[in-house]
C-alpha cells in the first residue's frame, strides 16, 4: 500500500486527492490535513481523501508520496518542519504557482535521501478551499516539473506517471524560465484584475458604474477573486519578474492611450494585432502542441478554422469588400 | 402588423431579432439587413428575421421601429442616409456602446417626427457575428436607454416595453453620464486585455509562455478577441473618458508595482480590498437591485452568503485563528 500525503486541503490540494483517487488505484491510500480544520472534514466528503489525520507527522509518516499544496510562503517553514518525519526515500513535491524559491528552500531544508520534484498544475479557478474542487480541473491541464538537483531519475519518473494518471501534461522547465513565462502569462493578469477592481471600486461613480458592469468586468475582475494570501506569496517569490511584467504593461497602456486620444490608424492596427493573437493562442491551446506549430506557418490554417470571413475582414480592416448596394435608393 | 427593421446583423442585432421574434408576437414582422451578405442568410436561418430585404429603404419603408445595431462611427452615415425613407412616426433605436455621439448625431440628422430613443444592452461575447447570437444573451441583462430631447414619451414606452419584452431590465441614464461610467467598467477592461495580449504576445519568449498560459490568461484575454471596428468605434466616441481611465489605471499599477517592490502589508491589504470589492458586486449582481443597497450595510449579509470562514478569513488576513496542532509532534 502506498501512502500520499497531501498537505493543504483547499482547491488545488482537494483537486489532486479527487483526481487520484478517481484513478481506483486499489495500492493506493491518499491522507490529507490542513490547517483549516473544516477544509478536512469538507474534502473528506467530497472523497478527495480516504482518511483525515491529526498531524502533520502522522500525515507524513510512512508517506511514499507528499504533496505540498499550501501557500508559497508557508513552504519554507514546512521544509524545515518536515524533515525529521519523511520517509528514507521519500518524494517531496508541490503545486506551488512559483518555482524558483521553492526548488531552493527544498534543496536548502530536505533531508539526503528524499527527492523533492517540484510541480505547478496550470490550472484553476478564481475561488479557493476546497468546496470547488473537481478532478476534472486538472484534466488535461499542463503541468509544469521542476525537479531539485538531487531528485533521482527514479522519482521524478514517479511524479510524471502521477501526473499523467490524473489526466495533466507533464512539461519540464527550468524553475527560473517557469517564473518568468508564468510573471507575463499568469501573475501579469491577476494584478491587472486587481487594479481594474480597485481602481474602479475606489471612484465616486462606483455604485452607479456597478450597475452597468457586465460579463467583460466581470472575466476581467475573475481573477481578483483569488486567495489574497496565495497571490501575495506568488508576488512576493517572482517579484523581479512580476515588476518587470507590470513595467511592460505600463509601457503598452500608454502608448495605447496615445493611440486613443489622437492615433485612430495606430489603435485599429493595435486591435487587429491583438485579436490575432488571442486567435492563435486559442487555436494552439485546442489543438495539440503539433497545431500551435503549425500556427506560425500557416495562416491558411487560422482562416480554415476561424472561418474565413472573419479572418479576412479582421486582416484587411479599413479595406472590407462589403455590399453597397444595401444603400442603393431602389 | 408591426414592422420591425434591424440594421446590422451581427451579435447583437442577431440576439435582438432572435430575442424578438421569441415573444411569439404575432402582429411583429422582422426584417433585417447588413452589409455583410452572409450575415443575413445566417441570421435568417438562425430565425432571428421573418424575412430579409436587399436595401437599406426596403427595410425601413413603413417600419414603425428600426434598430440600428452597426458600429458605432457607422451610425452617423446611416442617420445621414435614413430620413427619406423613415415613415413618419417611426421610432429609431440603437445599440451602441457608446451613447453620447449616438444622440447628438440623431438629434441633428434624424427628421421632426421621427423618434430617437437611444439604447444599449449590457451584454455581449467576445465573438462576432450572429452566428454565436442567442435569445438568451439579453435576458435579464441591464439595458441602457438615453432617449433624444425630441423623442416623444410614447415612443419612449414603445422602447422600454420591448426591452421587456425581451427579459432585459430598461435602465434610463443621461448619454454622457452612461458614457463615463462604461469607460471603466467596460471600455478600459477590452484595452486592458488588448495590452495584456500584445505586451505578451510581441516577447521574445511568447511561444514558450504561450504554453503556460492557462485559464487565468484565457479569461483576461478574452476581450481582445471582440470586434476591432466596434472597439475602435467606441474608443474614438468615448475618448476622453477612456484616457481619464487609462490613466487612473496606470496610476493604480504604478502604485501596485511599488507594493510588489517593497511593500508586502500594502500588497495584502490591496488584494484583500479588491477581493472584496469583486465580492461585493457579484453578491449585487446575481441578487436584485434591493440586495445590492443593502451590502453596503450588512458584512453579515456578505459572510453569509460567501461563507463566513472565507469572509473572516480575507477580513483578517495575517491573523489567521486556525489550528497549530497539526504542527505537534505527537
Amino acid at each position: 500500500m502506498d501512502k500520499i500525503a497531501i498537505i493543504g486541503l483547499g482547491l488545488i490540494g482537494t483537486s489532486m486527492g479527487l483526481a487520484i483517487r478517481q484513478t481506483q488505484n486499489k495500492d493506493i491510500e491518499v491522507v490529507g490535513i490542513d490547517l483549516e480544520p473544516t477544509h478536512v472534514s469538507t474534502a473528506r466528503k467530497m472523497g478527495a481523501i480516504d482518511r483525515d489525520v491529526r498531524t502533520i507527522p502522522e500525515a507524513v509518516r510512512d508517506a511514499s508520496i507528499v504533496i505540498v499544496a499550501v501557500p508559497v510562503l508557508a513552504m519554507r517553514e514546512l521544509f524545515e518542519f518536515l524533515p525529521e518525519f519523511l520517509a528514507p526515500g521519500a518524494i517531496v513535491t508541490d503545486t506551488g504557482s512559483t518555482k524558483k524559491d521553492v526548488v531552493a528552500w527544498a534543496e536548502e531544508l530536505l533531508p539526503d535521501g528524499v527527492s523533492f520534484v517540484g510541480g505547478h498544475p496550470l490550472a484553476g479557478k478564481e475561488t479557493s478551499g476546497p468546496k470547488d474542487a473537481e478532478a476534472a480541473m486538472l484534466n488535461g491541464s499542463v503541468y509544469a516539473i521542476c525537479p531539485a538537483r538531487s531528485a533521482t531519475p527514479e522519482s521524478v519518473q514517479v511524479i510524471v506517471s502521477l501526473v499523467q494518471a490524473i489526466g495533466a501534461k507533464p512539461y519540464f522547465v527550468d524553475p527560473a524560465e517557469h517564473d518568468s513565462y508564468v510573471a507575463a502569462v499568469s501573475h501579469l493578469p491577476f494584478m491587472l484584475s486587481v487594479s481594474l477592481v480597485n481602481a474602479t471600486s475606489r471612484s465616486v461613480g462606483w455604485r452607479e458604474m456597478a450597475k452597468l458592469a457586465a460579463s467583460g468586468f466581470r472575466d476581467i475582475s475573475r481573477l481578483a477573486s483569488g486567495d489574497p494570501i496565495m497571490h501575495r506569496d506568488i508576488a512576493v517569490t517572482n517579484r523581479d519578474a512580476l515588476v518587470y511584467w507590470i513595467d511592460e504593461l505600463i509601457k503598452d497602456l500608454h502608448s495605447l492611450r496615445g493611440m486613443v486620444k489622437d492615433d485612430q490608424a495606430g489603435l485599429e492596427r493595435a486591435l487587429v494585432e491583438a485579436w490575432e493573437a488571442r486567435a492563435r493562442w486559442m487555436l494552439g491551446r485546442e489543438g495539440e502542441e503539433g497545431a500551435f506549430e503549425g500556427l506560425k506557418a500557416s495562416d491558411q490554417f487560422m482562416g480554415m478554422l476561424l472561418g474565413d470571413t472573419v479572418a479576412k475582414r479582421f486582416r484587411d480592416v479599413g479595406q472590407e469588400k462589403e455590399d453597397p448596394t444595401i444603400y442603393r435608393r431602389d
